[in-house]
């Protein structure tokens, strides 16, 4: 393996699984920042009309073989239904049914309930994984148990990758809480219902065929639309796509632990003291016990001290939702909630909008909201 | 010039001003469905770290400085500020003042306001124009005043134009009624609000500069998003970009003509007697005085026979706002509106949905909504 040294002194490989790597140049470098963006095949409207081919399949594995999904191809899904999804574990399973292998996957994230992957790693139907993992796949494959080398990006990362042909995605399934026949689809309807469907968008607009899966298909047209009809090949419905007591992150209490709430206390004053605790400042804490009480406290200064946020970045919880309606942030960016309080408020409040990943935090659009906050 | 016939039997030029042009081969037919779509510059992501650089510059010449923008280029515009638009003439006044020549303009429509166009294709300045023209310069260019022939395109095939590469944009400027220093913008606030800005969606991703002009600048973030930051390259404030009492469309009145009441009478008649009335229908009307009385008739009808809709596609007017706030008709899809009522409703009902040009009806798309009508 050949190693250089990159701006850090460090020595890192320039090539692996024979993908060119590129060292490390500094925090504002950007080596890749040349040449066009990926760009998708040329799709034909489904004009329906008389003989017209319908978007609505029979079951996965039909869209399976209507898509061409074939070995050694590239899979993608979102991670909004975070430990209750269903649908990776579905396609992967008819895959292997159906005799594929050597595929690549490449999720936003993969939680416990995907344990059953592992079984797909060793049977060779799952080759390489670009994606965060989260238990026990993430175990498994730190060990070194997975043929090739993983990839993990940052969210912003995929979306750049995507976006510049370096991560090319063959199929792309969409889980949806709420759907239509042609497509557009929503995360805030239904028994799955889990917010936006954020890091999903960049799949849809990229993948050379997309497939929106749903337990709650809708009469056209589904509104609000997070993924359009536009950007969607085929929809197929399922019984679940989800456990709708798992979707829901079970980090969304503030915690109780005397030594975490301590930890967040000095976190909430170190960001009062800091130069950018002022009217008009941004946050983004997430979910978790100890961003939550911090969310509160922080919450607690600004109404004392009359301070005004201009937003909060999410992931959304009830504390954000809470402050929100009480006027002291004005706006929610959101790119995933955590709680049923904060889906409420995603779907009805005009002002709690949706942040695509490439809106988050992609290098390579010309202006992500990372750069604001 | 060499002719063909095409499927319809009429003779058809193969070429024309070295453009080489497809002849019709039937309705379904779709000769130009193949390759990839075009594919924009990677851009570099603004962090306005310390020394980086902002986006609001100065004045439009400024802009035209730092885009690059040059002889023989290709500048964009939409129509959403109609007859009251300023940011047309703005911009190619500013090219004219600063030498600039040889220019296509791709707006989706020019209005009789756009007269003063006339002069700068006389001198020059202007030497194609592919969009609608109502008005003055469409009865100069239809006279063969323009050295050049124009191109016309549905809303749809402008889209679909854009996003296969036939119409690469250099430069488009975006009006905007309300926009924050990133670049974020929507239509619905501030004193030249329009309602949506979907007309310009496609042009903000495909274009390689893009600028939003606005007459309202507010703090980040701006929302809803209809253009978004990452889109978008510089923003330029001026101090108006349209005539607010001309942004409003002049034909969003009844009829009260008795042979124009007539025609919208037997319009009506017509559609409760053809099979596409029924529970679940949709239609689309638009704005004109005989429109507004058919939406009125049809939607008596509706009301009368306990008949719902499931939406109407827009552009949306008061007339359909009140049968969607009756709930004689379940949704809106909108592209435009063409009144205060329908911008307000366009703001604030959460069913009352933007649609860009890509989802009304671009036949490369995977479905538009037109097919679905």
């Amino acid at each position: 393996m050949k190693l250089v040294e990159n701006s850090l002194g460090r020595l890192v490989p320039t090539e692996m699984d024979g993908r060119k790597l590129t060292p490390f140049q500094g925090a504002f470098a950007d080596p890749l920042a040349k040449g066009h963006r990926a760009a998708p095949p040329v799709p034909q409207s489904h004009p329906l009309h008389e003989g017209g081919e319908k978007k609505v399949l029979k079951n996965i594995k039909q869209a399976i073989k209507k898509t061409g999904l074939k070995d050694g191809m590239t899979i993608s899904f979102h991670h909004h239904l975070r430990n209750g999804d269903y649908v990776v574990d579905m396609v992967v399973d008819a895959c292997a049914e159906m005799g594929i292998k050597d595929l690549t996957l490449a999720p936003t994230a993969l939680f416990p309930c995907h344990e059953p992957l592992i079984e797909h790693i060793k049977s060779g139907v799952v080759r390489n994984i670009q994606g965060s993992m989260n238990g026990p796949v993430g175990k498994f494959v730190s060990y070194g148990n997975m043929p090739t080398c993983a990839i993990l990006r940052t969210h912003g990362g995929r979306v750049r990758a995507i976006e510049d042909g370096d991560l090319h995605i063959d199929v792309a399934f969409i889980a949806a809480p709420c759907a239509d026949d042609y497509g557009n689809a929503n995360g805030v309807y239904g028994p799955s219902a889990c917010g936006p469907l954020a890091y999903g968008a960049i799949d849809a607009q990229y993948a050379d065929k997309v497939v929106v899966v749903t337990d709650n298909l809708v009469r056209y047209p589904c509104l609000p639309i997070s993924i359009p009809s536009t950007d969607v090949d085929y929809v197929v419905e399922v019984d679940k796509i989800g456990d709708p007591n798992l979707i829901i992150s079970g980090t969304t209490r503030i915690t109780r632990s005397p030594a975490r709430l301590y930890i967040a206390n000095i976190a909430a004053k170190f960001i009062k003291e800091s130069p950018y605790y002022r009217d008009g400042m941004s946050f983004q804490t997430g979910a978790g016990g100890i961003s939550l009480a911090v969310t509160k406290q922080l919450g607690d200064y600004m109404r004392e001290d009359g301070i005004r946020a201009a937003f909060i970045n999410g992931g959304i919880t009830q504390f954000a939702v809470e402050l929100f309606h009480e006027g002291i942030v004005e706006k929610l960016l959101d790119g995933q909630v955590f709680d049923t309080k904060a889906i409420a408020s995603f779907r009805d409040d005009l002002w709690h909008c949706e942040t695509p990943m490439t809106m988050y935090a992609n290098i390579h659009s010309k202006g992500c909201l990372v750069n604001k906050q």
